[in-house]
């Protein structure tokens, strides 16, 4: 029998599950709709019937040893309780004991910026370094942090949340309710909303061309575009997103002097556009001697970082 | 025989250190001047001569553990090697290997303010709680950061540099070179330098009679009389200061979800009237869950800190 993991990755609109070996190969999946809007029981019956699909699907000679879930938070890994994700419309719900109960096996549940985390120095660009801080910068920004080969959870497993690090007084409206957050300057949401108001503005850009005039439909991959084709007013956008991100980041290396930052999330398959110019920027953003000594990867694990995450929570 | 253990708080102007017990009381204690000034060798001789002094003191039934230093950074744990301290004029001294060699006992080194995170912890506010943030408030920021029951380091031992967390792009200009660093916003000599800049430009204020007209003279201390005493300039400026300390301060807390901070240093000694509105103003500048769940304490050893902090280097 060779030992198998299930990993969940429950996102607002899809629930994606694999199972896989401990080498963090997935061997089967499922993909199906989260169907938030039919309430919380809806979705938990996707997740099980997710789960017992992939389940079908495994050979005779693999034992699962567990189940590991990555959702949404604010969340409680010892008492395996999503308390309440917006997202998904869920309050407080035990997915830890209702999974095991069904199933009756282990189950995990995690924070799924912090399950990438795991995911990404288990198996990932974290090559299992001592400290690592790994970030996800997608519509917002979240974080999963490595202390001495560790995932950093803080007293109430709530640690990790750098997206809502405050960097502007009375900056940008966050959806926390609070103003001038991480992930209201650097996140795509951040790119395209800046990127919406210049054009709406009137600011001359190449990138109403690449929407048909439609401006709604400008984010951050339609920025790096028109930057790519040399739009000023693209270009000044990323250059602001990635200064502040060298600052963020370059805070977070002055607090743990890591050995590597990882980020992962839509906005880094920018790629060198973005990696270059902040590498170079973050030299004078964070204490010396630390981040002389960092190294800043590009995530490698792709679309599959939540699933993989989410077995590692079940892996030892 | 009873254990003891030998603490030496090095800084910039003076050398003090004592021996204590496991329960970090000081037994014996010697106070001397650094004399950076007159070069490395001095200062080693009166680290030699301070810990021999206390060696002496010492009763027959107390047997020497081992000797921790606190050193201003930055320095190497690991390599027991005080890589830079500008106030002392040291440059890669081997002070572990200087004392282990002179006294044939474990010797270990720390960052002062990190070893003043791990007294505060141990024997203070802390309580030994599981995370705790320790920032002391004084010249500069500091900061010693415990992450389940262990204070972090990070991969070089540079962990911890609160101070210079970037708070105010192209904010005031900062002793390590960058700009808008905490330190340069809410230490006491942020406090000092605002208070004398707005006293230069003829602003009316009680605090000019408080120090008989010599606006040098203005500190932390005689901003916090002149508030006390319902000065207008000096309560804005006080105000200031903690407001960017609860943001500061609240980015930690959505970074580490810590049980509790404890606030050392010249600057808390002003007491309540930083402390109420401090926590008051932290509520809306962290994450909910993470920051409704901190205490925010006062801290306890006082100006014996750094030697009951560099005795707990070798407790264990």
């Amino acid at each position: 029998m060779r030992a198998c993991y299930i990993g969940v990755d429950l996102g607002g609109t899809k629930i994606a599950t694999g199972a896989g070996d401990q080498t963090g190969a997935i061997l089967v999946r499922d993909v199906r709709p989260t169907e938030a809007h039919k309430g919380t029981e809806a979705t938990i019956n996707n997740i099980k019937a997710s789960i017992r699909q992939v389940l079908e699907q495994l050979g005779p000679d693999l034992q699962v040893c567990g189940i590991g879930v990555g959702s949404p938070g604010p969340l409680s890994v010892s008492e395996g309780v999503v308390y309440s994700a917006p997202n998904l419309g869920w309050d407080h719900v035990p997915i830890r004991q209702i999974l095991k109960d069904e199933f009756g096996v282990r189950v995990e549940v995690g924070n799924d910026a912090n399950v990438a985390g795991l995911a990404e120095w288990r198996f990932g660009a974290g090559e299992q370094c001592r400290n690592m801080i790994y970030v996800t910068v997608s519509t917002g920004i979240g974080g999963g942090i490595i202390v001495d080969g560790k995932l950093l959870l803080g007293s109430h497993d709530f640690a990790g949340e750098i997206g809502h690090m405050i960097m502007v007084e009375n900056g940008p409206l966050c959806g926390c309710g609070r103003r001038g957050c991480f992930e209201t300057l650097a996140s795509g949401t951040a790119i395209a909303r800046r990127a919406q108001e210049a054009v709406r503005l009137g600011v001359p850009t190449a990138m109403l061309e690449l929407v048909d005039g439609d401006i709604d439909r400008i984010d951050s991959a339609v920025v790096a575009r028109a930057d790519a084709a040399g739009d000023a007013l693209a270009s000044e956008i990323l250059d602001e997103a990635i200064r502040y991100l060298s600052i963020g980041l370059g805070n977070l290396v002055t607090i743990f002097n890591p050995d590597r930052i990882v980020i992962g999330g839509g906005v880094s398959n920018i790629g060198d556009r973005l990696f270059r110019p902040l590498r170079r920027m973050i030299l004078s953003r964070a204490m010396r001697e630390s981040v002389s000594r960092v190294e800043i990867h590009r995530a490698k694990l792709g679309s599959d970082v939540g699933v993989v995450g989410a077995m590692c929570l079940v892996m030892d």
